[in-house]
């Protein structure tokens, strides 16, 4: 029976301070500062306010909102699992973030044998527990911490190698991270929760609910979310009016998809009521949707289309797509993460291409090179250099075509999705170990089990 | 019986979907990038980090809080009534800005056929979204989302055609928006809820009451109004040292407020008790009261003055005038916007004129002719090229006097407060439609009527 | 028996109107504007966007957050104590910060016999009031309003005095505030929680308790002060790599003390469940624990392994130290300060004594006379000639060496703890003026007392 308990009092401490002192070990040995945080490197030319600090510092914050308010008050939406969802979105994503600054450092910031850590690398790494937390929720309230915590130490690695490979071989478009983050978490959290499945939470489970209080608290992590994702979609563009366009994006996207999100609501509630679930999640559809051409000259009113659209999507899937893969897929979902990371991603994607397809010098002028840096021309070529006076500092590219840069983005979708729904698969087989403690049945989305109540 | 039904499975989509729908259309036609946001404008003399951008969206994102995060956690403080208070707001929020975005583009963002988008403009249509969730203040609790919605539709345009014909005619000064924001919002509210008068309310209601869970909800809503007050007072003065006090003086007058706010409640409490909902709504008095004059050189002191006359007359006014005028004059004011944003606004501007009738070039040096700027010299005035030599730059004005511009400052308050109280009894004829699906007397202050509960 | 009432209707409008007629008449006579606040001194060299407040008010913000939010969270633990916890904390946030510019402008930011008041002085306010705040957690649900007033009218200046005193003559490096602020905070607290001694209250008390709604409500303000805690540590650093560095510190420190106190609490927990109030607390240890050293060159798995050591010490000082101390030496510490900020700035202080003794130029660069400013040569040395072509604006310091900073430190940790300790234990006795209306017992950790419930 031993193997059955729950007990965390030996391996969760185990767990984490054999991983901390791991982990204080490789930054002992590995990671140093970044040129703009180490004091050797400033000298009588620096200009201290124009360190790298004050461009990403205000984008850190707000997105250190997004993960631990943001989603640690959307998590807790279960009654009797408020603790659970926020304080276990805490302790994933504390270490996910550390582990991904040694993981993500090792593939792209690191040089001479050192890894060199600035605010960006935590804004990277920040992004890194975004996914882990995207899938999380497919999982939330069925998990053990362990189980957790084993979850983003096999993630992180699995998305920071897929994060590298797209980028570096691939080289894709993918700002507000339609691919990379939403999709890559999506189809990861689904493969774990296929090979978690729970035939008996099918039929419901009587603490599968929500009280007044835990959906308003849900309510404000909406609200930290919506408020903030304009920051979240922009915080890795080009500097200037390239975060402009992402920041006025996103804003669109997403108070477009919040007046879809009601108007469906209502529409699809037999007594023409508004569910207010579908307040807490549908309106953020169009957040994701807007992702992979967060940057590109779209215009306002394709945001706003895409706003739209997203929200459609996200709502049918949550209605009608999301019992279907439960009852005949094994796909327990259990904040539907496919309706608003899955179909949105794919839109986006899909958005994405086409605003890839239609890019030409004329309606970006010669940012075009900037923006699709791939398709600036390769070195050597004489209109490289014409380009070089009009924008100082443009590198050369690989002279992709449109439709070359659009084959990309595609290959990069599918080999994301493969690659994410197998590490989720094997992942999910090594959350089944009984010594990391899941809770039965009984014990799921409930407090008591692991918390002092 | 059909016009009495709040069934909104086919109205609220129909308005939402045809708005959508509009609204998309309109922003096809006619709104593009702002110069600051378009790929095309940029060229090899473009700064990135010199983006408009980033001097605008860290005090967006404030605003932002204030309008999703402040106003509706403050709006939920009825104890059955949490949801209709928060995502009433997100929803009336979300439409407001799109809606501003084209009818104050038209009037004020508007050359060559187009409107032309970047976050200044969101900001501003975030101050046309808080007037309308300012007069929403009013009738909360006694309105279907479809009222809410066609208030803000209409509420929309006679503001942004109210502030384009006062700063176009009248150039006033009223940085902090205590004319344009507060005494138009505040006006336009009664208006509304003046039309829309419930006799059976004013003996009081069963459900009009909090719980200790909304009284503390609503609590965390005023300290995100709180903490995030200065930036919105603060984010259209003119940057340097203008925008520092204004930074300084909504502190100074928050800080007041509040202190003033704890005294009176205790005092005026006949067992020496505080009342919550005081500290919810008085304390903020100081923000609204320093409005008019929140970036002019009135001192310190003269802001701490402010703050506790704020609020003073809102706590009196809260205790005396609003049941009066709920009895007397057919007014009812649910969440006290009289107090808060009328009176308030009133000394605020009254303020406003005492500094501007004070102004002079000892107090502020040439720059007197940079935030007082129709007091500027007309062009041809020498005066104006000597002045221009100290500070680059500097616009011709109209050559006002101090006592001129006080007179226009009083015009602008009389015909704030005319149209707006005019146009908030129209709109409130228009929200008596049946169809727009009022709530009965007895299903106020209630979440069953519009939720799923 | 009229001494003994807690009846507030006129004690504290006595006490709040007097004090705000001295603040006005104080600020009317010796506060002006900061020349960067102030019109005339603009000129044509001014640089609007150079102005100091887009330098400060980000951090600003993130303190104000912290403050009212963030605290205020924090301290409605209590099941039946919400509205104490978050609305004495706004009151004496309020008058501590009004108070502080008063009083740390005269020591710090006089000159011409004016304060000179800018948004940086406001930041330097926040940090008094902090100290207030935690001293109030040692004391909370014990005290009335009045008395925690007068508390703050107290505790400001010993602080001012002594953070003028030792900046001014011991002359330390302290950017996180471990020393002056944690310190200084938490035996200020315990001094006065040692004369308010309650015997009864150590059999326990049946109002001494949480709720489900009231933890998550303290867990939210947990979130707030670790997602904006790397502001706080580092808005008073030198700005450039050494605020970046406080940034990384910060939040690494942070993150590990978070994992750690998740495994110390189910370690030490007899059915290996998580008690809600270590993560609530426990979690945050690491913050400060890294703030003596914040800005230094501590490398990142220091930073690490300071958040590891700061929150065992914090755990194993809440779970044997705190009731030890409440049995053996009358030390009633409600909120643990003793754990979370005396023992963790304990910690700290010594980790920035190694820092210091280790500082040298091949760590540094030239870089080491500005951090250390007062071991760089003296006027007249001809290395500070040398040093300055290096480092332009580089000011004469007093040529100490490593050590002799480093007993200027241990002289800085124990003069601290002394003042402040006897400035608690005297305030204390003037707390137990029966005029200041303290609760009894049976009404201790009840909002009934004071508040319309």
């Amino acid at each position: 029976m031993r193997g059955k308990s729950t007990n965390l009092r030996i391996r969760l401490p185990v767990f984490l301070f054999v991983a901390q002192v791991t982990i204080v070990a490789l930054y002992a040995a590995f990671v140093t500062y970044d040129d703009q945080a180490d004091a050797r490197f400033q000298n009588n030319r620096t200009k201290p306010m124009e360190n790298a600090v004050y461009k990403d510092y205000p984008m850190f914050t707000d997105i250190q909102v997004i993960i631990f308010l943001g989603f640690g008050c959307l998590f807790a939406f279960f009654r009797l699992y408020g603790f659970g969802g926020m304080v276990f979105n805490l302790l994933t994503a504390a270490f996910s973030i550390q582990w991904a600054i040694l993981v993500q450092g090792y593939f792209q910031f690191s040089h001479d044998g050192k890894i060199h850590l600035g605010v960006i690398n935590l804004i990277y790494a920040e992004f890194a527990c975004a996914v882990v937390l995207i899938s999380f929720g497919a999982v939330l309230g069925k998990t053990s911490p362990l189980q957790l915590l084993v979850m983003a130490l096999l993630e992180v690695p699995v998305f920071a190698v897929t994060e590298w490979a797209v980028l570096k071989y691939l080289k894709i478009n993918d700002s507000g991270g339609s691919i990379l983050i939403h999709l890559f978490a999506c189809y990861f959290g689904l493969g774990v929760t296929f090979v978690l499945y729970r035939p008996h939470l099918n039929e419901g489970h009587a603490k599968a609910n929500t009280s007044y209080q835990s959906d308003i608290l849900s309510l404000i992590g909406t609200l930290f979310l919506w408020v903030f994702w304009p920051s979240f979609n922009s915080s890795l563009t080009l500097k200037g009016d390239d975060q402009h366009r992402a920041i006025l994006h996103t804003f669109i996207g997403l108070s477009a998809s919040t007046l879809t999100a009601f108007a469906l609501s209502a529409m699809l509630n037999k007594n023409g009521k508004i569910t207010i679930s579908d307040i807490q999640n549908v309106t953020l559809a169009g957040g994701v949707t807007v992702g992979a051409s967060v940057d590109m000259m779209i215009t306002p009113a394709a945001a706003y289309a895409l706003g739209m659209m997203g929200c459609t999507a996200c709502m049918l899937g949550s209605k009608y797509l999301s019992p279907f893969l439960a009852q005949r897929f094994r796909i327990q979902d259990q904040c539907g993460i496919h309706n608003l990371h899955g179909l949105t991603g794919l839109i986006s994607c899909a958005a994405g291409i086409c605003a890839i397809l239609m890019a030409d010098e004329e309606m970006y002028g010669p940012s075009l090179y900037e923006i699709f840096s791939h398709r600036a021309p390769v070195e050597g070529d004489p209109k490289l250099h014409k380009l070089q006076i009009l924008i100082p500092g443009l590198q050369p590219g690989l002279g992709r075509t449109a439709r070359e840069q659009a084959l990309f983005q595609v290959a990069a979708v599918f080999s994301t999705i493969g690659v994410s729904t197998l590490g989720g698969i094997l992942t999910g087989f090594v959350l089944k170990l009984p010594y990391l403690a899941p809770p039965s049945d009984v014990f799921c989305f409930d407090d008591q089990l692991f918390f002092e109540v």
